[in-house]
């Protein structure tokens, strides 16, 4: 194990992170939030000095060997960092006065889960909200990502940067765009945030303030789903709403297609298909669901929107809300269940299984069930009429026994608390595919506040696996990652 | 597809199941039930020309070549005709008048789930009630293993024998205990038989009557769960109780270990992963919910009891109750909740998922984890110290794959009908898993006669996929089981 580069990436990802808070700092000094700046600096101080230490104890460090190991042992380590470190701000300025708590919300933040245990929102200083919704979008991306997209790490760093990138991009399998893996991090970074100012821009013209436009914009592209408003988005005009269900949407999808786009490969582009299934689930889910739900609501227009949103939001795993859909029937709740479940598409900033991933399983299972009736036949799983690797595959089917094993045993502990099994059923595959809000006790109208600490450091760490797709945050709990390489 | 060796076969088995339902008449005879014994003599007439006009016009057919494809379509059409057959009896005699419910009656006991949609089940006729708990005997064991273990079907039948054999014994994989599987289908029945009587014998001394006895040792032994009583065996005393839930954990056990023990190899038998697996996991939950549902109950004796008859009720399926386990707190819950998702041995007559499969899931978990932090080396996966062959991995694999599909899909179907989630959940698996009783409106205490046809027939298919482990079921609804074999 290269201890060094390790450390030596976590100081810098440090760095970054104080640059990144610099943002809310400024925005709380001209808000004359003083609580709020005396929290920043003291945060600030502290990571500076870390990650100059960091740096300077592993300057000597050797460059080169950087195996599958290291590439996740980095991003679960650096990303356990950036919660426990970004919450500081919020725990000394007093904003969020137990650690745990703040913990919480900020891994919440970067792993763009959007479950909070706030109960009033509106009483942050406007600088922490910033930073809240700005935790969102470094998260979204990935903050490693960044860090390739604008540093060289030394001479033969490209397997380094595979690695890392595989480590913490969304998907079963990352697609290289271009052939050097520092320029598909920056393509990847410059269509971030050319959509970013996008809906920023939307949300202005649809009639929102700026902050929260700015708030919202970022919340949106990370698909967080923090809000600055205790009742989310439900309190502004359906324009606003609207702008923001099609931006869901829009963040949820592979960001190579973008990049096909812009290459104009226009047809390769809608014919993947991933895409198609994805689009194919959303119209049928909300047309469905605006059928199941018509007679809880006044017009046709205001059904639809709010169904829209809320597909929007749980197939994104944004977590906004302008509806209570716990209130919906046992029917659309289960169907919202699922797509929770299923989440947005690989290579987008959106959560859950991914839908490539439903696409892989579900070939898989006819593969076998061909493979049963006709033993003899040999097949192998195509997806967009290319043969995907077998590797891929088992992968897949180890993400699935690793995804039901991991809701089980944290089911199991947060049980314990004693709340009710659709509560923490729910709670659990809201924090682990990272959509926010549950149903029941912590539904789209309640918060996460009652659980105990214990639940809350099994939520954080479903938060965190399930950003990073499950194993960079398990190899750290496994003996042979630590055991000397043979 | 060999379709008209497959009709002989269901005609033969038709002709089974008219025997198998003599008893009841019998009984319903002697009790001077005459509108049972009608319903009896009607139901047996209609099959027995049914039953003879498929042997009739298949008495030319071609022997010999027999796929796995017409096993497993063998197997999925006999358990469905069974279930259609024989549940004419209840409807009838007038018992349960309304068919759909009496064909989910008998599904769940052929499957041995023993989910009811009775509300009153002392004042059905005694003969019913024991044909009602004999289906649950002839389903544990399976009747196409009957068939097999006592007649011959023509020359070269040992691949026939094996892919029926495959198709209705639970479990990854059947070993092979003597070379020849007829006489293998001949030993499961006899220990089974064996430990049906011990168990019959045990109760008789416990201070059962003879009546309750038989059908309490029937349903026992096929870990089916129909009782006799309103309240199950909560009545009973707590001698009866302890001695049905010994042979529920006995019958939750692999034969293959009786076998082994009858050829007094009982190292070996003690040495098996997945009896230890069993046994280690048993005895843990007993101690864990014990502790947290002592505060519950009187006494120590009366908690341990109350908690291993229900540990033993949900690991092996049965679904027997002799407490609401609906209301312990949500911790032992959840706990009961994995337990019956997990289930008994393979090759037992407990349903679920069987342990064994979840053992090779951890270990191929395991191994993927390994292999990304070391993706050079190449392991295999090893049970009893034996490499594990990757057509059973893989097949796992798809299996669970399948599992999570069918739930996800059968839960919003009877999510139509309004129910709370928990209950539309814990009804799915408890019938996919063959339990019997879930939480909440289908809990111990409850029934499910008050789902929609809909939802019964969806309930109806998914015990028959639980207790044939899917594929026979899924092959049925597969276009490539019907295309001409090329």
């Amino acid at each position: 194990m290269n201890v060094k580069q390790i450390l030596r990436i976590i100081g810098l990802i440090l760095a970054i992170e104080v640059v990144l808070m610099s943002p809310g700092l400024v925005i709380s000094f001209f808000s004359s939030e003083s609580l709020a700046v005396a929290g920043f600096l003291k945060a600030m101080g502290i990571m500076t000095v870390t990650a100059a230490l960091l740096v300077l104890i592993t300057r000597n460090a050797k460059k080169g060997r950087f195996y599958a190991r290291e590439g996740l042992v980095t991003t679960g380590l650096t990303w356990i960092i950036l919660s426990l470190f970004g919450a500081l701000p919020f725990y000394f300025s007093g904003a969020i006065p137990h650690y745990v708590d703040a913990v919480f919300e900020t891994a919440s933040g970067f792993t763009t889960t959007g479950s909070s245990i706030l109960t009033n929102v509106e009483a942050m200083p406007y600088g922490l909200l910033f930073w809240r919704s700005f935790t969102h979008w470094t998260g979204g991306m990935g903050v490693l990502v960044f860090l390739m997209a604008i540093v060289s790490l030394g001479g033969k760093n490209e397997g380094f940067t595979l690695h890392i990138l595989r480590a913490e991009s969304p998907g079963p399998a990352v697609g290289k765009m271009v052939p050097r893996m520092k320029d598909t991090a920056k393509i990847l970074y410059l269509i971030y945030i050319g959509l970013t100012v996008a809906n920023f821009i939307c949300l202005l013209i649809a009639g929102m303030p700026v902050f929260d436009a700015a708030c919202t914009a970022l919340g949106t592209a990370g698909t967080g789903g923090f809000g600055v408003k205790n009742d989310s988005l439900a309190g502004y005009n359906p324009a606003i709403q609207n702008v923001t269900t099609v931006f869901m949407f829009l963040f949820s999808v592979n960001f190579s297609v973008y990049y096909l786009i812009l290459m104009k490969k226009i047809k390769e582009a809608f014919l993947d298909e991933e895409f198609r299934w994805f689009w194919f689930l959303v119209f049928l889910s909300i047309a469905v669901i605006s059928c199941n739900v018509r007679f809880m609501y006044n017009t046709l227009e205001e059904t639809i929107r709010h169904v829209a949103f809320s597909v929007g939001t749980v197939m994104s795993t944004s977590g906004f809300a302008t509806t209570d859909f716990d209130q919906w029937p046992s029917f659309s709740k289960a169907i919202m269940l699922f797509l929770m479940v299923g989440g947005a598409c690989a290579g987008s900033t959106g959560g859950g299984m991914k839908q490539v991933r439903f696409l892989l399983l579900f070939k898989s299972l006819r593969r076998n069930l061909h493979k049963s009736l006709h033993p003899s036949e040999v097949n192998s799983i195509q997806v967009n009429k290319r043969p995907i690797d077998e590797g891929i595959i088992d992968n897949t089917n180890a993400y699935l026994i690793a995804y039901v094993i991991i809701i089980i045993v944290s089911v199991l502990i947060i049980s314990l608390d004693g709340f009710s099994f659709e509560t923490n059923f729910s709670a659990i595959i809201a924090t682990f595919n990272n959509i926010g809000p549950g149903f029941d006790a912590v539904g789209p109208t309640c918060n996460f506040a009652a659980y105990s600490d214990l639940s809350k450091i099994v939520m954080i760490l479903c938060m965190l696996a399930g950003r990073l797709e499950i194993y960079p945050i398990l190899v750290l709990f496994s003996g042979s990652t630590w055991k000397k390489a043979r």
